[in-house]
Protein backbone atom coordinates (compact mmCIF):
# COMPACT_ATOMS: atom_id res chain seq x y z
CA UNK A 1 0.00 0.00 0.00
CA UNK A 2 1.55 3.17 -1.06
CA UNK A 3 2.02 5.26 2.24
CA UNK A 4 0.67 8.68 2.33
CA UNK A 5 3.40 10.67 4.43
CA UNK A 6 4.31 13.82 4.56
CA UNK A 7 5.95 15.02 7.91
CA UNK A 8 7.34 13.74 11.39
CA UNK A 9 5.72 15.16 14.57
CA UNK A 10 6.60 14.22 18.41
CA UNK A 11 4.43 11.80 20.83
CA UNK A 12 3.37 15.30 22.60
CA UNK A 13 1.23 16.29 19.58
CA UNK A 14 -1.27 13.89 20.24
CA UNK A 15 -4.30 14.85 22.15
CA UNK A 16 -6.24 12.33 24.72
CA UNK A 17 -9.81 12.68 25.55
CA UNK A 18 -10.49 15.06 28.41
CA UNK A 19 -12.68 12.78 30.16
CA UNK A 20 -10.71 9.36 29.77
CA UNK A 21 -7.48 10.25 28.91
CA UNK A 22 -7.19 7.80 25.71
CA UNK A 23 -7.20 8.55 22.18
CA UNK A 24 -8.77 6.22 19.57
CA UNK A 25 -6.45 3.90 17.62
CA UNK A 26 -7.05 2.71 14.05
CA UNK A 27 -5.05 -0.26 13.52
CA UNK A 28 -4.18 -1.68 9.79
CA UNK A 29 -2.60 -4.19 7.93
CA UNK A 30 -0.09 -2.30 5.66
CA UNK A 31 0.42 -5.16 3.65
CA UNK A 32 -3.70 -5.85 2.54
CA UNK A 33 -4.88 -2.47 3.95
CA UNK A 34 -7.41 -3.87 5.49
CA UNK A 35 -8.67 -2.38 8.93
CA UNK A 36 -8.11 -4.38 11.35
CA UNK A 37 -9.12 -3.05 14.70
CA UNK A 38 -10.48 -0.06 16.35
CA UNK A 39 -8.62 0.65 20.26
CA UNK A 40 -7.31 3.09 22.79
CA UNK A 41 -4.37 3.91 23.95
CA UNK A 42 -2.86 6.36 26.48
CA UNK A 43 0.66 8.09 26.20
CA UNK A 44 2.07 4.96 28.18
CA UNK A 45 0.37 2.63 25.59
CA UNK A 46 1.71 4.83 22.31
CA UNK A 47 5.27 4.84 23.82
CA UNK A 48 5.62 1.21 24.46
CA UNK A 49 4.48 0.62 20.56
CA UNK A 50 7.03 2.96 19.90
CA UNK A 51 9.65 1.47 21.81
CA UNK A 52 8.41 -2.20 21.30
CA UNK A 53 7.83 -2.29 17.65
CA UNK A 54 4.66 -4.18 18.70
CA UNK A 55 1.50 -2.95 19.54
CA UNK A 56 0.17 -1.49 22.92
CA UNK A 57 -2.97 -0.14 24.05
CA UNK A 58 -5.07 0.64 27.17
CA UNK A 59 -8.27 -1.77 27.26
CA UNK A 60 -11.36 0.32 28.90
CA UNK A 61 -13.01 -2.87 29.72
CA UNK A 62 -10.47 -4.51 31.71
CA UNK A 63 -9.01 -0.51 32.85
CA UNK A 64 -5.42 -2.04 31.95
CA UNK A 65 -2.52 -1.95 29.73
CA UNK A 66 -2.67 -4.71 26.42
CA UNK A 67 -0.14 -5.94 24.88
CA UNK A 68 -1.61 -7.29 21.28
CA UNK A 69 -1.25 -11.18 20.62
CA UNK A 70 0.47 -11.48 24.76
CA UNK A 71 -2.07 -14.72 24.94
CA UNK A 72 -2.79 -15.41 21.42
CA UNK A 73 1.00 -14.96 20.23
CA UNK A 74 -1.37 -12.98 17.38
CA UNK A 75 1.40 -10.07 18.04
CA UNK A 76 1.57 -7.04 15.35
CA UNK A 77 4.51 -5.54 14.47
CA UNK A 78 4.36 -2.18 13.86
CA UNK A 79 5.67 -0.24 10.85
CA UNK A 80 4.49 2.88 11.33
CA UNK A 81 2.77 5.13 13.79
CA UNK A 82 0.43 8.21 12.64
CA UNK A 83 -1.81 10.94 13.82
CA UNK A 84 -4.30 13.00 12.36
CA UNK A 85 -4.63 16.23 11.68
CA UNK A 86 -5.90 17.55 14.70
CA UNK A 87 -4.49 14.92 16.99
CA UNK A 88 -7.01 13.42 18.44
CA UNK A 89 -6.82 10.31 16.55
CA UNK A 90 -3.57 7.28 15.92
CA UNK A 91 -3.01 4.99 13.47
CA UNK A 92 -1.49 2.31 13.73
CA UNK A 93 0.49 0.63 10.61
CA UNK A 94 1.10 -2.79 11.20
CA UNK A 95 1.97 -6.41 10.32
CA UNK A 96 -0.21 -8.73 12.03
CA UNK A 97 1.12 -12.42 13.18
CA UNK A 98 -2.34 -13.98 12.77
CA UNK A 99 -6.07 -12.86 12.97
CA UNK A 100 -6.70 -9.55 14.72
CA UNK A 101 -9.75 -10.62 15.78
CA UNK A 102 -10.86 -12.14 18.86
CA UNK A 103 -13.57 -14.44 16.99
CA UNK A 104 -10.63 -15.88 14.52
CA UNK A 105 -11.92 -13.61 11.84
CA UNK A 106 -8.85 -11.31 9.95
CA UNK A 107 -10.23 -8.30 11.03
CA UNK A 108 -12.93 -7.08 13.81
CA UNK A 109 -14.67 -5.18 11.10
CA UNK A 110 -15.79 -8.73 9.20
CA UNK A 111 -19.79 -7.94 9.31
CA UNK A 112 -21.90 -5.50 6.62
CA UNK A 113 -24.35 -2.90 8.52
CA UNK A 114 -27.92 -2.80 6.46
CA UNK A 115 -30.93 -0.88 7.67
CA UNK A 116 -34.23 -1.85 6.36
CA UNK A 117 -35.74 1.92 6.38
CA UNK A 118 -32.76 2.74 3.94
CA UNK A 119 -32.10 2.49 0.56
CA UNK A 120 -29.67 4.68 -1.02
CA UNK A 121 -31.86 6.79 -2.56
CA UNK A 122 -31.46 10.99 -2.11
CA UNK A 123 -35.46 11.66 -1.79
CA UNK A 124 -35.26 9.28 1.38
CA UNK A 125 -32.61 11.10 3.37
CA UNK A 126 -34.11 14.49 2.15
CA UNK A 127 -37.18 12.84 3.74
CA UNK A 128 -35.42 11.71 7.09
CA UNK A 129 -32.84 14.70 7.70
CA UNK A 130 -36.86 16.25 8.48
CA UNK A 131 -37.66 13.48 10.69
CA UNK A 132 -36.63 15.31 13.48
CA UNK A 133 -38.40 12.70 16.05
CA UNK A 134 -36.10 10.15 14.81
CA UNK A 135 -32.57 11.38 15.99
CA UNK A 136 -30.75 9.40 19.00
CA UNK A 137 -28.48 11.75 20.45
CA UNK B 1 -8.23 -3.91 -1.70
CA UNK B 2 -10.14 -7.69 -1.16
CA UNK B 3 -12.99 -7.06 0.88
CA UNK B 4 -12.78 -9.37 3.90
CA UNK B 5 -16.41 -9.81 4.67
CA UNK B 6 -18.55 -12.34 6.24
CA UNK B 7 -21.70 -11.58 7.54
CA UNK B 8 -24.28 -8.67 6.94
CA UNK B 9 -26.09 -7.53 10.34
CA UNK B 10 -28.70 -4.69 11.22
CA UNK B 11 -27.94 -1.65 12.09
CA UNK B 12 -29.62 -2.24 15.48
CA UNK B 13 -26.38 -4.34 16.59
CA UNK B 14 -24.50 -0.72 16.88
CA UNK B 15 -23.35 0.57 20.19
CA UNK B 16 -23.08 4.28 21.07
CA UNK B 17 -21.28 5.57 23.72
CA UNK B 18 -23.36 5.87 26.78
CA UNK B 19 -22.18 9.20 27.80
CA UNK B 20 -21.78 10.57 24.38
CA UNK B 21 -24.27 8.87 22.32
CA UNK B 22 -21.57 8.26 19.54
CA UNK B 23 -19.76 5.88 18.21
CA UNK B 24 -16.58 6.55 16.48
CA UNK B 25 -16.08 5.87 12.39
CA UNK B 26 -13.13 4.72 10.68
CA UNK B 27 -13.22 5.94 7.11
CA UNK B 28 -11.13 4.56 4.40
CA UNK B 29 -10.62 4.67 0.56
CA UNK B 30 -11.87 1.28 -0.81
CA UNK B 31 -9.38 1.65 -3.53
CA UNK B 32 -6.61 2.98 -2.45
CA UNK B 33 -6.50 1.35 0.87
CA UNK B 34 -5.87 4.47 2.82
CA UNK B 35 -7.19 5.52 6.26
CA UNK B 36 -8.48 9.25 5.67
CA UNK B 37 -10.37 10.49 8.70
CA UNK B 38 -11.80 8.79 12.25
CA UNK B 39 -14.82 11.01 13.13
CA UNK B 40 -18.12 9.80 14.68
CA UNK B 41 -21.58 9.12 13.82
CA UNK B 42 -24.63 8.91 16.10
CA UNK B 43 -27.84 6.25 14.39
CA UNK B 44 -29.23 9.38 12.85
CA UNK B 45 -25.54 9.73 11.07
CA UNK B 46 -25.61 6.24 9.64
CA UNK B 47 -29.06 6.05 8.63
CA UNK B 48 -28.35 8.88 6.72
CA UNK B 49 -25.25 7.44 5.10
CA UNK B 50 -27.23 4.04 3.95
CA UNK B 51 -30.26 6.20 2.65
CA UNK B 52 -28.09 8.45 0.95
CA UNK B 53 -24.79 6.77 -0.37
CA UNK B 54 -22.51 9.67 0.54
CA UNK B 55 -20.70 10.07 4.55
CA UNK B 56 -22.68 11.32 7.18
CA UNK B 57 -21.23 12.27 10.57
CA UNK B 58 -21.73 13.76 14.25
CA UNK B 59 -19.96 16.80 14.83
CA UNK B 60 -18.84 16.68 18.22
CA UNK B 61 -16.95 20.21 18.66
CA UNK B 62 -20.23 21.88 16.19
CA UNK B 63 -23.02 19.37 18.05
CA UNK B 64 -24.38 19.45 14.43
CA UNK B 65 -24.61 16.74 11.70
CA UNK B 66 -21.93 16.91 9.44
CA UNK B 67 -22.51 15.89 5.61
CA UNK B 68 -18.88 15.89 4.38
CA UNK B 69 -18.03 17.64 1.48
CA UNK B 70 -21.61 19.49 1.34
CA UNK B 71 -19.19 23.01 1.34
CA UNK B 72 -15.94 21.79 -0.15
CA UNK B 73 -17.60 19.79 -2.42
CA UNK B 74 -15.36 16.80 -1.33
CA UNK B 75 -17.97 14.27 -0.84
CA UNK B 76 -17.38 10.48 -0.21
CA UNK B 77 -19.32 7.86 -2.02
CA UNK B 78 -20.04 5.27 0.29
CA UNK B 79 -19.42 1.52 -0.93
CA UNK B 80 -20.14 -0.25 2.49
CA UNK B 81 -20.61 0.74 5.80
CA UNK B 82 -19.01 -2.03 8.38
CA UNK B 83 -19.14 -2.43 11.81
CA UNK B 84 -16.59 -4.25 14.34
CA UNK B 85 -16.92 -7.48 16.41
CA UNK B 86 -18.48 -5.93 19.49
CA UNK B 87 -20.27 -2.73 17.63
CA UNK B 88 -18.79 -0.40 19.18
CA UNK B 89 -16.79 1.31 15.87
CA UNK B 90 -17.90 1.68 12.54
CA UNK B 91 -16.07 1.71 9.11
CA UNK B 92 -17.09 3.66 5.98
CA UNK B 93 -15.61 2.05 2.88
CA UNK B 94 -15.86 5.09 0.38
CA UNK B 95 -14.50 6.54 -2.63
CA UNK B 96 -13.47 10.27 -1.91
CA UNK B 97 -14.02 12.96 -4.53
CA UNK B 98 -11.53 14.72 -3.40
CA UNK B 99 -8.71 15.11 -0.30
CA UNK B 100 -10.23 13.99 2.77
CA UNK B 101 -8.43 16.31 4.90
CA UNK B 102 -9.15 19.78 5.67
CA UNK B 103 -5.75 20.97 5.20
CA UNK B 104 -6.14 19.44 1.23
CA UNK B 105 -3.77 16.47 2.28
CA UNK B 106 -5.61 12.83 1.22
CA UNK B 107 -5.61 11.46 4.04
CA UNK B 108 -5.81 12.91 7.56
CA UNK B 109 -3.18 10.66 9.02
CA UNK B 110 -0.16 12.41 7.27
CA UNK B 111 2.30 12.67 10.27
CA UNK B 112 4.36 10.09 11.23
CA UNK B 113 4.20 10.15 15.44
CA UNK B 114 7.77 9.53 16.72
CA UNK B 115 9.20 10.25 20.36
CA UNK B 116 12.79 10.98 21.50
CA UNK B 117 12.92 8.19 25.24
CA UNK B 118 11.50 5.31 22.43
CA UNK B 119 13.65 3.50 20.19
CA UNK B 120 12.45 0.32 19.28
CA UNK B 121 14.54 -1.84 21.55
CA UNK B 122 12.31 -4.09 23.79
CA UNK B 123 14.80 -3.61 27.20
CA UNK B 124 14.03 -0.13 26.52
CA UNK B 125 10.12 -0.97 26.94
CA UNK B 126 10.81 -2.97 30.01
CA UNK B 127 12.23 -0.05 31.84
CA UNK B 128 9.43 2.07 30.52
CA UNK B 129 7.27 -0.32 31.67
CA UNK B 130 8.74 -0.18 35.35
CA UNK B 131 8.77 3.76 35.34
CA UNK B 132 5.25 4.55 36.83
CA UNK B 133 6.03 7.93 36.82
CA UNK B 134 5.87 8.45 33.26
CA UNK B 135 2.39 7.21 32.76
CA UNK B 136 -0.57 9.20 31.49
CA UNK B 137 -4.30 8.29 32.59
Amino acid sequence: MDLSMTETVNLSIVRYDSATGLVPVVVQDVDTGHVLTLAYADREAIKRTLATGETWFYSRSRQEYWHKGETSGNTQKVVDVRVDCDGDAVLYLVQPQGPACHTGETTCFFRRVTHAETTAAPNRARAMAADEGEGQT
